[in-house]
């Protein structure tokens, strides 16, 4: 190791960030300490900025820097639609995709009993509520196609079905196996549109 | 667009980074903020810390966060030897895959007169004072093999034959285990005109 402290921690530093292993993040500090330093600044006020101010939205758990996100608050957006997903990105993946015009409701996660992830941490508690406070007439499956996210799936279907709510699944146009955060918008589009009545 | 805006000023930040389009900004974003929070501060810390306290060797001008770096400072090195690399990372990489013992000069860049980088730029008048003075006896020329990299070799060459410095420049080639029929042309053409003769 030739580099120096500071250098050599800032390479550790960027380990956190997914995909990115000893040799990018090398390359990362060298570029921004060489090349772009405004930018590394810019950089850690963001990260500062985003960790201090940005918190999860009340009514849907995305993340937002107010208590209700833009998407929960505008009226232009049926809420008696809701559209369940595992994490905040595959709202914006939906977004991009498609026309939707309900609301969304973000678990944070899926049922993973081996993991301690249970009803409570996805906020199911809190959907069945809303659930039995007849508000939303329809909701949309849109957990990713694994065994875990079909037993969410599952699970929140049962809860609808309990309080009269029409359920229906994204198609398995999406690979069996895949993140939704990381198709195509051509194949989320037809898996969108081609969803189906869920039993 | 569905994001808070510091998720969006997040995102935009991490642009910044070399290889780091949309689709990861946006992964690495929401990993952060979802997951790793901890991590994420950590991280401005290190970058601030970086481009507060790193600045460059007086001696060698690669990274450093002391006037002169380890390496120079160091006495189990040859001060009588001199690698010429275009990066601080190049040291990196020849110190994990040689033995070599001497020590290094970082031009930061490779001439290229269009972008107006001139010798003085590279630090070569400061080099050739170094030369003139009698104190280096070697030097291992290591810049990239592409136009504006052997230019800068020669370059610096001619100015080390003028102060009666021995001058080698390391190999380019076919890389060891690559396959002939997968190397790009242009290292192919070179290995092929640098041929040695085979005893
Ligand atoms: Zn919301
Ligand atoms: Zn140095």
């Amino acid at each position: 190791m030739v580099q120096s402290p500071l250098v050599r921690e800032l390479i550790e530093a960027f380990r956190c960030l997914p995909g990115v292993g000893p040799k990018s993040a090398q390359r990362m500090t060298y570029a921004l300490l060489q090349r772009d330093r405004g930018g590394a600044q810019q950089l850690a006020r963001a990260l500062d900025a985003a960790v201090e101010g940005v918190g999860e939205c009340e009514q849907c758990r995305t993340l937002s820097e107010t208590a209700v996100c833009g998407l929960c608050a505008s009226d232009r957006r049926d809420a008696g639609v809701l559209c369940i997903v595992e994490n905040p990105a595959d709202i914006q993946a939906l977004e991009d995709a498609t026309d939707y015009r309900g609301r969304y409701f973000v678990l944070k996660g899926r049922l993973s009993p081996l993991d301690g992830i249970g009803p409570a941490e996805l906020g199911l508690e809190v959907l069945e509520a809303r659930f039995n406070r007849g508000e939303v007439r329809e909701i949309i499956l849109a957990t990713n196609p694994t065994v875990e996210g079909e037993a969410t799936a599952q699970y929140v279907a049962e809860m609808a079905r309990g309080a009269d709510i029409r359920v229906s699944r994204i198609a398995h146009g999406v690979p069996l196996g895949g993140d939704l955060e990381y198709v195509d918008s051509g194949t989320l589009s037809h898996a969108f549109a081609g969803r189906s009545n869920y039993e």
